[in-house]
C-alpha cells in the first residue's frame, strides 16, 4: 500500500486519526456495550446467515433492558403516550378516562399543546411539580421543591452533567471523584471524558457487597496525596452488585460526606427493585433530612432516578430526573445555562416520567390493571433474584451473594491458574476470556467483571436476572454446565 | 448574615461554588435561551397573576419551535408514533394500512418489539438503512453507507459528539474550530465547554450573508498564529442569517477544506427550508462527490440533519442523525465506543426520523394527506419569509436581507449614539438593551444579535418567522412601531 493510500488518500494523512483525536475519549471504556457485545451482534448475524452454532439464539444478559427480554410495557403508560402522540385518539371510547385526563394535562403543559414542541430546558414545569410531590410521598412528607428538580435524558445524562459541573483544577488540584468498585462503568467513562481523577473505594464482597466507612476513609486519605477529592458517588441499590444499603450505612455515608466536605451523588435508579427479606430502600434525601438541620441544611447532594429500571423498564424513552439539595444558587444558574444548550430532554420521556411519578390512583379506572401489572413484574423479578442466587450457589467454583435488589448478579468465579495463564497467552483478561468462550459455546452474552472493576486476582461477571423465568433457568443451567466443562478443561 | 450562613451553613463553605466549579462551563453562553427568555417566562407568570401590562400575551419569536407557534404535526407521523407506543392500536380500523405497516416494521426492529427497549448505540439498523437510502435519493444516487450513519438526540447531540472527538492539544497546539459569525450559539457553547479555540469567520452582510473564501483564508491565517485549526463548520441554510449557499460557494469551501487540511462539519438541518426564487439546497456530500475522487475519497466530513426543523418541526422528539465521510476506521471505533456510554438516542425520536426519511409513497393511502400537509407548511413559511423581509425593509433604520431559507430573519438595526450610550449606562449591550425594552413594552421576545456574534459596531436581532401569518404581521408591525418610538426617544 502506498503511503498516500495508507494516509487515507492524502499525502498529509487524515485530519482526524487515532493519534491526534481527543485523548480523553480514547481513555473512555464502557464494558456493558464493549467488545463482547459487538461479538454477540456478529454471532447473531452469522446465525441469520445460516452459520451452524451449538445454539440457535444469542441470549443477551449483558444489559438491564427489560423489554428486550420480553417484559411487557405498563398498559396505562402506553395508552397515555399514544394519546399524547396522536391527540385525535382523545375522542376514542377505547381509552379509559384517567388515561385521557393525564394526556390532556400533559398536552396542556406543552407549547402549542404538542409533544413536538421544545420544553423548558429544566423540564416541563407541571411534571417537575409531580416529581416533587412523588418525592414527598416517598420520603414521608419531607418537602421537595420543583425548582430543584431537573428532568434529563435518562439518568446517565443528569449524572454526566452533574459531574461536569464539579470538575476543575489541574495536577494535584484536579477534582477527584470517589466511586465504588465494582461500579457501573458510566462513572469511569464520564470521569475519563472529563479528565477527572477516579478514586476507587471497594465494596466488601464478604459482607454482601456492603459499604464500609473505614474503606471510604482509606480511599480518601490515599487520594488526597495526589488530587482534590470533592465528590462521593453511591449506587443504591447497587449496580452491578445488587446490595441494598441499610439506613445505618446511609447515615454513616452522609456523616462522612459532611465531615470530609464531599458533594454526594446518589444514584437511586433501582429504588423499586428491592427483593430480599428485611431489605428496604431508604432514599439518601430522606435519611439526610431525618439527621436534622445540621445535615439537611449543609450537605450538598444530587439524587438520580430514571424511567428505565424499576417495574417500568422503559429504557428506550430516555426519561429521568435529578433532585439537587443545598446547591449554591449561582451554581444552579450555571446548571440551567448548561442544560439549555441541549435545548430540552425528549418530551415523550418527560411524559412517561410524569406517569411514573403520578400513576393511577385507587379511585381511577386504570388502577386495578396498573397495580396488577406492576406487582407481577416486581414479583417475577424477586422470584428470579432468588432463583439466580440459589442455582449459582450450587455451582462448584462460584460464590454468589444474594441479589438483594437491582437487576443483576455478580458472582465470583474461581478460575484455575491454568485458565488464567491460557487467557494471558491469548492476550485477554481472564474473565473476558471466560465470557468470550461462554458466548462462543453457549450463545450467552454476559459482561466480564473487569468491566466494572474488582479486587486484583478476583474474577466475576455481571448477568441480568431479566430473562423470563423459564429462559433464566435455562441460562443459569447452561452457565453451570459451561463452568464445569471450563473447570475440567483448565484443571 | 453570619459567615456560616453565607457559606451555606457550613464554616468551610459549600463544596461547589461559582468560584470552584468547572471554568469551561462558566464560559458557556447560549443566548437563544438566555436572560431575555428567562425574563419572558417571568412576564408570562406576571400576566397570569393579573399584573397589568401593555399587552396580553408574550410572543416568543426567539426559538425555532414550530409547534409552539401553532404548526400542526404531520398526521401520518403521529399515527405511526401512536401505533408504536400502544401496539394494541394495530387492530384498530381507524388507522391507514401504510401507517400500520411502518409501525410494524419499526417494532420488529426493536428489542422485544417494544420502543421501550434500548437500541444499538449507533441507532436501529433498519432506520440507518432508511437514512442511507434517503440520502441517496436526495443526492441523485451517490451511495450512502448505513455504517456511516449515526442516529442522535437531535442534531445538537451529534455536533457536540463530533467536536468532542476532534479536540486535542494544549496551548498553541490546541484544536481551533472555524465557525461563521453570526453563528448558532450551540457551536460557541460546545467549544467553550471543550476548551477548544473558537475561530471566527465573518459572513458578508452586504452580499446577503454570503460566505467568501478570502474571508475564510484571512481568518485561518490569523488563527494559525495561536492555535491548531482543524475544523471548519458551515451552517447551510444559515442560522441565524437565512442565506442559502450556491453550488459554487460549496465547491469553493470544499476545495479550501482540502487545501487547508480541515475536517468539514456541515449543519444541514434546514435542508427543506429554502424559499427564495433561484435558491436551491445543495448538500455538501453531493457536491463533494461531484468534484471527483480527488475530493470524495479524501475530504473528511460529517453532515447533520434533524427532525426538529424543515416541515416537521418535531423539536420535542430530539431526533437526528449524522453521516460521516472518509472517517478513519479507528476513529469510528472510538466514536461508537463514545456514543455507547449514553446507551442510545431516544427510540421515539429514532422512529420519527425513520418516517421523515421514509415518508408515504404515491401508491400508499396516506400519500395525499401527507403531501398536502407538507406542502402547506412549506408554502406558509415561504410566504412568511417574504412578508418579513418586505415589512422590515419599510422600517427606517432596519436593513433586512431576504430570508432565502431556514426560519429566521436577522435584520440590522441602526441605533443612535444616544441609544448606545444609554445601554452602556445600564450596563447592557445595545442590542440586548433594545430587545429587553421591546419585551417589556410589547411582549415580543427576540434574541439580540450579540448572542450570535456580529461585526463590532453593528447591531441585530434574530426573530423566527414561525408565528401564524396574521400573528406574524401583527408582530412585525409592533416591532416597526416600537422601533420608531425607540428611535424618537433616543434621537
Amino acid at each position: 500500500m502506498s503511503q498516500e493510500a495508507a494516509n487515507g488518500g492524502s499525502p498529509r494523512g487524515r485530519v482526524l486519526t487515532l493519534e491526534n483525536m481527543n485523548p480523553n475519549v480514547k481513555r473512555v471504556e464502557y464494558a456493558v456495550r464493549g467488545p463482547i457485545v459487538q461479538r454477540a451482534v456478529q454471532i447473531e448475524k452469522e446465525l441469520k446467515e445460516g452459520v451452524k452454532k451449538p445454539f440457535t439464539e444469542v441470549i443477551k444478559a449483558n444489559i438491564g433492558d427489560a423489554h428486550a427480554m420480553g417484559q411487557k410495557p405498563i398498559t396505562f403508560f402506553r395508552q397515555v403516550l399514544a394519546l399524547c402522540s396522536y391527540p385525535e385518539l382523545l375522542e376514542d371510547d377505547k381509552f379509559p378516562s384517567d388515561a385521557k385526563n393525564r394526556a390532556r394535562r400533559i398536552l396542556e403543559a406543552c407549547g402549542g399543546h404538542s409533544i413536538g414542541a421544545y420544553s423548558a430546558s429544566q423540564g416541563i414545569e407541571c411534571i417537575r411539580q409531580d416529581v416533587a410531590r412523588f418525592i414527598e410521598r416517598r420520603d414521608g412528607g419531607i418537602p421537595s421543591n420543583p425548582d430543584h428538580i431537573y428532568l434529563s435524558t435518562g439518568a446517565s445524562d443528569a449524572i454526566v452533567t452533574m459531574l461536569k459541573l464539579l470538575v476543575c483544577g489541574e495536577g494535584r488540584d484536579r477534582t477527584g471523584v470517589m466511586i465504588s468498585i465494582p461500579q457501573y462503568p458510566l462513572y469511569s467513562a464520564a470521569l475519563a471524558d472529563l479528565a477527572a481523577v477516579q478514586i476507587n473505594y471497594y465494596l466488601d464482597e464478604e459482607k454482601c457487597w456492603g459499604l464500609d466507612v473505614a474503606e471510604l476513609r482509606r480511599s480518601l486519605t490515599e487520594a488526597r496525596k495526589h488530587c482534590n477529592p470533592r465528590v462521593l458517588c453511591i449506587i443504591n441499590p447497587g449496580n452491578p452488585t445488587g446490595q441494598v444499603q441499610s439506613r445505618q450505612c446511609i447515615e454513616d455515608v452522609i456523616r462522612f460526606a459532611k465531615e470530609e466536605h464531599l458533594f454526594l451523588m446518589a444514584d437511586e435508579v433501582y429504588q423499586d427493585n428491592v427483593y430480599a427479606e428485611g431489605c428496604k430502600f431508604h432514599s439518601f434525601k430522606k435519611v439526610l433530612f431525618e439527621m436534622g438541620p445540621e445535615y439537611s441544611s449543609t450537605v450538598e447532594m444530587a439524587s438520580f432516578h430514571s424511567t428505565s429500571k424499576c417495574y417500568m423498564g422503559e429504557c428506550g424513552f430516555r426519561g429521568g430526573y435529578m433532585e439537587v439539595i443545598n446547591m449554591d444558587p449561582e451554581v444552579k444558574a450555571q446548571l440551567i445555562k448548561l442544560v439549555s444548550v441541549r435545548l430540552c430532554p425528549p418530551i415523550p420521556g418527560q411524559a412517561l416520567l410524569d406517569l411514573v411519578v403520578n400513576p393511577p390512583q385507587p379511585d381511577e379506572p386504570s388502577y386495578t390493571l396498573f397495580m396488577k401489572e406492576r406487582t407481577a413484574v416486581l414479583a417475577a423479578l424477586a422470584e428470579k433474584a432468588r432463583l439466580t442466587e440459589q442455582i449459582f450457589n450450587t455451582v462448584p467454583g462460584f460464590t454468589c451473594n444474594p441479589v438483594q435488589g437491582a437487576m443483576y448478579t455478580f458472582p465470583r468465579l474461581n478460575l484455575s491458574q491454568k485458565a488464567i495463564d491460557k487467557a494471558k497467552e491469548e492476550g485477554q483478561i481472564p474473565d473476558m476470556f471466560y465470557c468470550m468462550k461462554l458466548l462462543e459455546e453457549e450463545g450467552i452474552c454476559l459482561v466480564p467483571g473487569s468491566g466494572f472493576g474488582q479486587r486484583d486476582g478476583t474474577f466475576h461477571f455481571r448477568m441480568t436476572i431479566l430473562p423470563p423465568t423459564d429462559k433464566l433457568k435455562f441460562v443459569l443451567e447452561k452457565i453451570r454446565d459451561f463452568h464445569l466443562r471450563f473447570t475440567q478443561e483448565f484443571s
